[in-house]
C-alpha cells in the first residue's frame, strides 16, 4: 500500500509554538517526536512506500524529520501553494500506478491505539481492493461541534453532517451510527481520479495539468506555482466524497484526536499529581491542573488552576481551559501588529540547519547559526548589510569573493557588504556560529543568492 | 532638613522583576521613574540635602538614578553588609551635625498624597525640634496583618504591637488611634544617638567604631566590612522606638504603599476599562483584572482573570490574586536550582553600563555591552577565556597589552586568554558592542582586575 501524507496544516491553532513556516506536524511535542513522524511510524509496517505531499517552504523540515526516524525513502511532492486536499491527494495519485491503493493520512492527528488503527487499515484496504471510496468514521466519544459527522448504515454512507449544534451532537453520538469525519481515506488511484473527473472536472483538469507541467528530480516532484493557483480549491469531502456512490465508511475506534487546540493537547500529554502537564523548567506552588509548555525560560506558577501557559522565545499565551479555540482569533489580532511573529520563530528551520536571532535592534542584529554536517549554505551576497561571523564550535570554510579558507573555533571574519560569501561545513559534526549583522536594512530578503545547494535561487 | 535614605529592601517581593542586586527601589515600575527616584522628588522641596545609605554594591545605580533627576549632589554611605535600619541611621547620624533634623524615609514606598506628606513632614519637624524622635502612623484603611501597629494616646505612643492576626487587625481599624508603622521617622541627629547609646549601647558603640574606621573620599563614605559584619543586626523600632520615652507620633493619611507584593502593585497601576494593567506588548482577549508585566516579549492572554502575569527575559510568574505573598517561597524554591536567577537580571547594572547576555552555552556565551559616555571598564584579563568584539555603535578605546586603538561601528577585534585589556568609551554617545566569549570555563568571576576607575580592585 502506498502511504499518502498530507502535510497541509496551517499552524495558527497552537500558536505560539506552530507558526505558519513551522506548521503543528513539524513541532516536536511527545518525547521529541512529532506528529508527522508519529504518523511515519504508525504507517511503517505496512507501507510499501510514502508520498508526502508538502508546501514547498517545508520540504527539506519534511526530509530532515523523515532521515531521523531511518524511514524508507519518499517521494516528495512539493506545493508552491496549497489548494486544500483534492488538489493535494490528486497529485499523489497521478504520481502512483492506477491500481495502487493509496492510503491518505493527515499528518497532524495523534492516534493512541496503535493496534486497532491497523485493524481498520486493514478493512479499508479490503474494500478499496474492490473499487470503494474508503473514509475512516472515528467513533465519537462525546458531543464535538467542531467536526462533521458521517451518518452511517453498515459500510455504507448514508449522509455527511456540517458541524452541527450542541443539541444535534448530542444526538447523533446517542444514535450510534454517526461518526467523526476523520480526513483518512483509503481507495485505488485510479478510482479516485475518475471520480475526481466525474463530480469536480474542472479541478481534475487543472490538477492534471500541473502535474505534467510539474519539474521532476531525483528528489521531488516540484509543482509549478502559475500552474497550481488555477486549481479551484477544493475539499476532498465536497469534491468526490459527498457525491460518489462508490463511498463506503470503516468505523473506526483508534483513540483518534486532532489536537486541534491546546484543549485536546492537554488531554494527551502526561501529567503530575496535581493534573499539570510535565515540563521541564516549571515550578509549581499550589497550582493545579495546568498545560505548560515551556522553552527555555522558567516558569513559574503560585494558586493558578486550568489555565494554558505557552511560551516561546517571542510569544507568550495564557488562557483559560476551554477557551483556547479562540486562539485563532488571537493569531489574527498578532498579525495585524507582527506578521513574522505569526510566520517563524526566533529559531527558523533551514535546509541547511537553523539560526535563532539573539538580538534585533535598529543598526544591527545577532544570529546563532548551527550548519549541519555536510551542508553549504547558498553563495550569496548583500546589498545593505556586512556581517561578522565568529565560529563558536567547529570548523567552518568560508569563502568570500575568490578566498575560501577554514575558519576554526574561535576565529572571526568580516564579510563586506556586496562581497559574495559562502559558508560549508565540511565536518562531521555541527558548527556553530555567532553572527553579527551591521547595517541600515537588515530584512532576511536583502540576499542574492548565486548558486544554492537547496534550488532557492 | 536633611534627608535620609534607606536603600536595604532585599529584592524578593517583587521577583522576578526585582533582584537581590536590582532590588525594587531601583526597578522602573511608573513612567520610566522607580520608587528611589520617586522618593527623592517627593522631599526635593525641603530637603537641605541627601543622604543615602545604600549596599556598596548598588552605589552606582543609586547614584545614576540621582543624576537622571538632576537632584542636588548627595552624600553616599556605602554598606558592604546590611544589619537593618537602626546601625544605618546611626550612620547617616554620624555624619550630621548633633542639631541637624533628619527625615528618614525607605526608598521602596509609594506616598500617593504629595501635600498631606508635606504636612506631615512639617508636624514632624516641629516636633524633632522639641528634641522628640518622631515616628509617622499611616491611617490604615483595611484590616492588614502584615504590618505592625502603633497605639496612640494623641501625640503619645501607649505601646508598639507586632503583626496581629485578623480579629485584632479588624479591632485596630475600628479603635480608629492606630497606625500602621510606616518605617519613616524624623529626629535630630543627636537625640536619636543618645537613645541609641542608652538603649542599645552594643549597637552603638560598635556602629560609632565602624564609621570612624570608614574610608572617605569626595563621593562616598564607604564603611569597612570588618567592623560592619560586628554590629548586631537591629531595627531601629526594637532597638529605639519601643524604649525610649521620647517617642511621637504623627498620624498621617498620605496614599502611602509599601508595594510588598505584587497585590499592592496592581492597585496602585493604571488600568484600562477591563480592569487590567496598561501595558506594552500585551493582548487581552475576553480578559478582565490582570496585572501585566512584560518585558519585550508579546504576552497574550484569552478569557482569564485576577492573575498576576510578570515576565522577564529569563524567568516568568503568573500568581492568582491575593497569593502573591507566596512569591518569597518560590524565590526560595528558585535559589535552590538557580541562584543566579534570584541575583541578578539577564541584563546586569555596572557602574560603567549595562551588559545583557544574549546566549550562553557549554564553551561560548554572548552578551550585548553598552558603555555610557565617558565610561571605562577595569583593565583586566581572564585566564580561561577569549573575547571577540564587535562594534555595532560607537567608538570604543580599546587596550589589548601594549597597543591601545579606536575601533568603530562594524569593526571587529580578538582578545586572546591572559591578555590584558581594557574598553574606553571616549565619545559623547553610547558604545554598543557584541561580545562573544569562547572558553572552557565562562563564569563573571574569572576576571582579574589590574586598576579600576571604581574601585572594584
Amino acid at each position: 500500500m502506498q502511504v499518502v501524507i498530507l502535510c497541509g496544516g496551517s499552524g495558527t491553532r497552537l500558536w505560539p509554538i506552530s507558526r505558519t513556516l513551522y506548521p503543528k506536524q513539524f513541532v516536536k511535542l511527545f518525547e521529541n517526536e512529532s506528529l508527522y513522524q508519529k504518523t511515519i511510524k504508525r504507517n511503517l509496517s505496512f507501507a510499501k512506500s510514502f508520498s508526502v505531499v508538502i508546501n514547498q517552504e517545508q520540504y527539506f523540515m519534511g526530509l530532515d524529520q523523515l532521515d531521523e526516524l531511518k524511514a524508507p525513502k519518499s517521494q516528495f511532492i512539493l506545493e508552491p501553494v496549497g489548494r486544500n486536499t483534492a488538489p493535494a491527494i490528486a497529485m499523489a495519485a497521478f504520481a502512483s500506478k492506477p491500481d495502487d491503493i493509496l492510503l491518505i493520512v493527515p499528518s497532524d492527528h495523534l492516534i493512541e491505539n496503535q493496534s486497532a488503527y491497523e485493524d481498520a487499515v486493514k478493512k479499508a484496504q479490503e474494500l478499496a481492493s474492490q473499487d470503494k471510496l474508503v473514509t475512516f468514521g472515528i467513533k465519537p466519544n462525546y458531543a464535538e461541534t467542531g467536526y462533521g459527522y458521517i451518518e452511517a448504515n453498515g459500510l455504507e454512507v448514508k449522509s455527511f453532517k456540517e458541524k452541527p449544534d450542541a443539541a444535534t451532537a448530542e444526538k447523533y453520538v446517542k444514535a450510534g451510527n454517526y461518526f467523526w469525519n476523520s480526513g483518512m481515506f483509503c481507495f485505488k488511484a485510479k478510482v479516485f481520479l475518475e471520480e475526481l473527473k466525474a463530480y469536480a472536472p474542472d479541478v481534475y483538469e487543472q490538477s492534471h495539468k500541473t502535474f505534467t507541467h510539474a519539474r521532476v528530480d531525483q528528489s521531488a516532484i516540484r509543482l509549478v506555482k502559475e500552474d497550481m493557483v488555477a486549481i479551484r480549491s477544493e475539499s476532498i469531502d465536497y469534491a468526490v466524497m459527498e457525491k460518489s456512490k462508490k463511498v463506503n465508511v470503516v468505523p473506526a475506534d483508534i483513540g483518534w484526536s486532532d489536537l486541534g487546540s491546546f484543549d485536546s493537547l492537554y488531554e494527551t500529554l502526561p501529567k503530575d499529581e496535581n493534573g499539570n502537564t510535565l515540563s521541564k523548567n516549571t515550578i509549581h506552588l499550589g497550582s493545579k491542573n495546568n498545560l505548560v509548555i515551556s522553552d527555555d525560560r522558567l516558569i513559574s506558577t503560585i494558586d493558578v488552576e486550568d489555565l494554558m501557559i505557552v511560551d516561546t522565545r517571542d510569544a507568550i499565551v495564557i488562557a483559560k481551559k476551554g477557551s483556547t479555540q479562540k486562539v485563532k482569533d488571537l493569531v489574527a489580532e498578532v498579525k495585524k501588529h507582527n506578521v513574522e511573529m505569526t510566520n517563524v520563530h526566533t529559531t527558523a528551520h533551514r535546509p541547511w540547519g537553523t539560526y535563532t536571532i539573539l538580538e534585533e535592534n535598529p543598526g544591527y542584529k545577532v544570529k546563532q547559526i548551527t550548519v549541519r554536517p555536510g551542508a553549504k549554505l547558498s553563495l550569496q551576497y548583500h546589498h545593505h548589510r556586512s556581517e561578522h561571523w565568529i565560529v563558536v564550535s567547529g570548523v567552518a570554510t568560508v569563502t568570500i569573493d575568490d578566498k575560501t579558507f577554514d575558519l576554526k573555533q574561535n576565529e572571526s571574519c568580516y564579510i563586506p557588504k556586496e562581497a559574495t560569501h559562502r559558508l560549508y561545513n565540511q565536518q562531521k559534526v555541527d558548527l556553530v556560529l555567532i553572527e553579527a549583522q551591521v547595517g541600515t536594512y537588515l530584512g532576511e530578503d536583502d540576499i542574492v543568492r548565486l548558486q544554492d545547494d537547496y534550488k532557492r535561487n
